[in-house]
């Protein structure tokens, strides 16, 4: 049994339909996870020199020097992302490529009366390097009422504050909502995305916690696995389920060596920016990406194929809207790597520009694959009797209507875009990187537009003067 | 208890899970949609001057000789599709409308040396009427492979088919996909959808069928309720699940006066279009439409209200696109109505191009409804602890996060839109009228275009004679 | 000679290039507009039914009291945008309606110290309906700076605001843009649409002009017709060009008589809602807008039979989502006719919600319809050579590709999409009735939504309370 | 004066309205797009290390060997485009990279008993090398009957056709449509796009032809510049006009020389894609369309900007959608060189498939960039007077609303969406490279699919066998 594995029979408060679970690994509604989850420390022995970094540690967590280091994390990501065809988005790679940002620019950290949050950041990385652990993150504040502030909303559970600090550390409660995996990792980076205002100092914070931790329950959203089911019928959906849960936190004790901001505003809103986190998460999430498109490109081809539509023209046009996009994306990547820069700490970071180009765009196209698929299977995909039923059929040979990979197929196109599981796939693509709408009015405003406008200055000055000289 | 529910008392052959179901009112996937099924009757008794006619039958079963006729079975429709916001598209009402369309249109079908079917059309249309029968139909063919004719393909199951016939009546076997609610129903309509081809004709069609035969088998796709869970968990998609099921004919004798089109494809084909059956069914299906929109346009703006969404410009705009889309689609009802027509028989026949023309715009508006409920909620739907566990919590005063409410009814926003529920609902507006693509081109060849194009060429020939006078 | 026409021959200050006009009816920037103008006026001749009240006083005057009413007015409406192929978007009728729901609503304009503006609207209709004059409008405020309000723009140009005023009067200086037609009217109507903010009360007014007066100047843009070509060349951009102008005001002086509003920023933003001018403004205007979208669809059905595009499946599906339109538009005029409902001053007002729903999707239709000829005639367009080419070819017996006809039919194609005039018609359509995003979001505000809402709620109290049961 | 704009000194049979065209360097329709094509040649002086192979011949001409000599050709391409906005499609180096491709690729073409096609290809090579000219080409049929093959067209400009062939060459007669920029070129290149069938044999032709050939005739289409304006009201739609024309070859004499595939239909339509032709014009299309999209992108900004539209967010997401569009088109063109790959003939060719997609999605963005400006500018930009009329207005200080550089950008606006300039570079983004819907449908079928299958097939295979141990 992995070290993974074995972690993960420590207890942990984590809730569902009102129970506290007690053995995760033998629940149905983590097991999946859990098994897929443990194929990233499965990859370290089986592929050392893609997966670690001179043997010694997760390539996720290399901090990288040149675009050839960026390359070796980006081959590492994608042979991860493939083991679950991208479905899991918050794999250990995730996360550990921001705590290696952070702890490479933790300077941005800076440290105060209390602590050094700087020095905080680096013994952290070194701690989850030498453990190899998995540590998940929570950012999102619950979404009580969004024309207010933080600290202007009743609500206890608005977001996590602080209640109370000494010198041993500081005391904080409350709740963020869609902590993905939690539950069946080892560790939690609680933080804040940009947007606090000065009044929201108390929740201007940001620190890591032992998932195991006492004071805090994991409450899991409604399953979306069929335990009940054979994977025939649910040929996706119930290889795992990813999970997303409420975290509450009830007097949660925190040593000042586990916060990483501490009451600072302008420090919580700039976090991810700044220690370029965004730009190594980014980087792992576009490489995901490409898997979850590729297998939805492969499925609507092959639903094209058996159901005997793809000699028609229209048809043919989505299917190369499809390709047409995976190839956008490949190249969409390949600037992000290759116009990545060096920093002052030396550290070579993807460009954001070109991964926040991706964000905003992706979802587009992924939203347009499913329907694609949905548009293939029509009624098919509800006309499927259950494995079980189809089973108990009398023989019926050369009957095409019930072979078992046609079956499948059908069924993995509904899992990927009529069930609940290809549903959080689309709402997690539109969101879990900001709302679109304004990654998109921040890539405008952080767009390096002055050549442009300089070309368009010269062709309208000449305009005005030409005038002048008639 | 009802007439309706007595007669649900009768055995049936379905299969859920490879098992025969043996008692389907007291089963979780069926008690729900016989429970709104009976509310169909229940209005019957309740409201006896909008669901009957004279007080004795169906105001469905009414066959329409007046504008004023099609509004008063429009009432019907309505107050028949709110008991159930729409979301049950095969309620008695839909097939009756066909079943008095084909009665009063009957010639359409003619007579041969076997039998005199207009008389057969007839004589059951007597039959529902003076039972207050609930008829289902079936009439798409699996899609096994859309590039070929049925009768090219191997599969016994690619349609239903003539094996035998005698003087008694034929005999058939073979399958049809997306028998919708057929389980719960007193009888079955099969027939094709138009495009068979000449060689075809075994498969060439009509007739209808006791559901309770024992050589007709009813295999039900997996449910889309969740039996464990509480209504605040689903409160639309625990109500009742429309069950879709392949029926699976194995030498079913069917005598002659059920026998509406026998061999014969050029009456197959026509048959929906001559008979009108199209549309009143379609007049129905408009107006049902009109309930499930009502339905989604309330959940975003009660959503928007309840996060606090609804100060922003972008967001009224979306709700915006939801309210015109809804007066859009009143008018194009009354255009439907208005514009009727009394044809050869004295029969009023809703406008086909005005309900064409919502049907291959609905699906449109529904998307982006769905969408704009996505966007709403966002991550929100995801987070949502199922309602055992939220029981369980520690009562949390003031906390708005918690409240029975909003948890039902962001529950109620994933319901509709993330949920196997919500996107069968998609799936089944977009396709239960044939593919909107060829919706559309039929539109096009259809419409009365004469004037247009008169005032095109007068406005050319002028410009060419100027021409010519230059 | 008309007297429409006699009055186009009084002098005004119109200029184009530099330069002022003196003649119009005989300039070719506006010779054309004249003479179609003028049709409106031959149609009171030719078919006084229709387009006269009593054979005394234009049918746009009529101040409706019952639905039938509404639909004289209506086919009046028709008739003349017919006339224009729905081109001309300010003939006469379009303001007349207005100033007949202004004078019966003149309540709503009140009276102060200075004068009885109610009384003056009055008087107002009466003269323009005894001397059956052409009112144009201008209401749009040079687009300076659009997030600051008119007061805190430096540009004497921002706007028209009141600089002195006495017993005789007020003197107005200032500027509106998008004056259509206004160069071939006899009066024009200046307001401002409603977003005046409290301080900018100088600019709060409405009032009427003769065009004819000395200190008003109108600046033409750049006119979209072309002179030089012959009527082959450009089927309708040569027929007239719908002139827009930027009016220039330098001290004003308008009588007491002649103001609606003075001074008021309340009165001045409810001006158009109040007095039901935009119903009525835009129960043309969505009628107009039917005139328009059958050219459409009648040249796209055309050029997809002539190029041999018509038994393509693709293609049919864009012409019929151009029919389809045309229905969902002709339902939703019904709609506003059909549930217009008498105010207190006993005035029967077309329904406003179902004409805002209609301007909210009828430019998507009207773009859509616009890329589908687009898409059809593809590099077609721009092979046509002009017509005085065409002449001296030699002749070639059976050589389609220079038959007059398909040369119309092709530059007709271009000249409703391509050219200047076909992109002018697009941009009018979105922009005629306010921001597009804007008019959603107001329909939104404004729908009755309580039914909607009781539904849900009693939905989810149930799921609720049902929950309280288990 | 260069030796390019001496050889526009050579009469050809140019045909505006109906008249020869004597000088096309002093016609108004044809010096602009002279003047800019002349700065290709002035771009070989200026800055030979980017523009000229060791200061010998054009960088368009290079036969790349590496992906570094690739990105040369890409560096000359993208300024020259930069020197025409990119709004010039058709400057000599497009044809320059085809003529490059075939010649290294010549063996593509064969020979038979008349000649050796490969052998002429060299030599023409070879011939535009020494001379540096500039070739044009032709290559779409005339739009007469889609639905029916060449030869089955009664029209004898249906295409081009051999009419006879004896020993010194082949005589041919038609019309070709969209012969881009051909009157101010030294040379054509007449081929066919693929699509033949087999008893187009006669028009399966391709050669190079001397454009002042006596029995060519160029017949022009409309002009899109407005000789009488001032830069100031036109400041791009003026600079230049991309003339299309419709050539027609009446029993012109081509020696055999300049014959390149001669009445071979499978040849013929195997030009394009076997010589990689379409891969090296892909590439420098791609490269233009990048300074198209850059202006575009800075005209929005800036009119953003200046009528303070900027600040909101709805805004700024369309403005985002532009600057994102612009990184996933660098991204493409990236991986368009770094996947490229080294062919036989020891060439190497852009990947096809990168530029296939981008011309896929860059007719969308484009239009979506277009509407951006549209809606920016609304209104606005049918508000301005001509700048003759300004320049006449008395000085207004501080009047924003008259400012030449807001007038200039407004404009500037209109040509580049509302103006037939605007919308001819629309439609010629959109089928420059053939119809997007056959494009997408091609890069379906040609896109590598078999890692994507056997993934999918991995998980489906796994989910049957998990079924068969249940």
């Amino acid at each position: 049994m992995s070290d993974y594995l074995q972690r993960m029979q420590k207890p942990r408060n984590v809730y569902v339909n009102g129970e506290p679970v007690s053995h995760l690994s033998r629940h149905p509604m983590f097991c999946g996870a859990i098994r897929f989850i443990n194929r990233y420390y499965e990859l370290q022995q089986q592929d050392p020199a893609v997966h670690l970094v001179n043997h010694e540690y997760a390539a996720s967590l290399l901090i990288p020097r040149s675009i050839e280091d960026l390359r070796q994390k980006g081959r590492s990501y994608k042979a991860v992302a493939d083991t679950s065809y991208g479905m899991l988005g918050r794999t250990p790679d995730f996360i550990n490529s921001a705590i290696a940002a952070i702890a490479s620019h933790a300077e941005a950290l800076g440290r105060d009366q209390y602590c050094d949050y700087a020095h905080n950041a680096r013994r952290y990385y070194d701690y989850c390097r030498e453990n190899n652990l998995y540590v998940s993150h929570a950012a999102i504040n619950p979404q009580v009422d969004r024309s207010r502030a933080l600290s202007e909303l009743r609500s206890p559970s608005a977001g996590v504050r602080v209640t109370h600090y000494d010198s041993n550390g500081i005391t904080v409660s409350g709740a963020k909502m869609i902590a993905t995996l939690t539950p069946v990792s080892d560790e939690v980076l609680i933080f804040n995305m940009p947007g606090l205002t000065e009044n929201d100092k108390d929740f201007a914070i940001a620190f890591t916690l032992d998932v195991t931790d006492p004071n805090l329950r994991m409450l899991c959203r409604k399953t979306l696995t069929y335990p009940e089911h054979s994977p025939l019928d649910h040929p996706i959906a119930n290889l795992f389920d990813e999970i997303d849960c409420l975290l509450l936190l009830d007097n949660v004790q925190v040593p000042w060596e586990r916060v990483l901001i501490f009451r600072d505003v302008e420090k919580s809103n700039a976090f991810y920016d700044r220690t370029k986190a965004r730009n190594h998460t980014g980087h792992q999430g576009i490489i995901r990406g490409q898997a979850k498109a590729e297998l939805l490109t492969g499925v609507a081809t092959r639903i094209a194929q058996t159901l005997g539509l793809d000699r028609f023209l229209h048809v043919q046009e989505k299917l190369g809207r499809m390709t047409t996009s995976l190839d956008l994306l490949k190249g969409a990547i390949q600037l992000a790597e290759n116009a990545a820069t060096i920093d002052d700490h030396g550290v070579c970071n993807p460009d954001i520009s070109a991964i926040q180009a991706i964000r905003y765009h992706f979802p587009l196209w992924y939203k347009d694959m499913q329907q694609t698929i949905q548009s293939l299977c029509a009624g098919s995909m509800l006309s499927i009797p259950d494995a079980v039923t189809l089973g108990v059929l009398p023989p019926q040979q050369q009957d095409e209507l019930f072979d078992p990979y046609r079956t499948a197929l059908l069924n993995l196109g509904w899992d990927l875009t009529g069930d609940g599981f290809g549903q959080r796939q689309m709402v997690y693509e539109i969101y879990h990187a900001g709302d679109p709408l304004r990654i998109a009015a921040k890539h405008h405003q952080e767009y390096d537009k002055r050549d442009l406008l300089a070309t368009l200055d010269q062709l309208l000055h000449s305009s005005c003067q030409e005038r002048n000289h008639d």
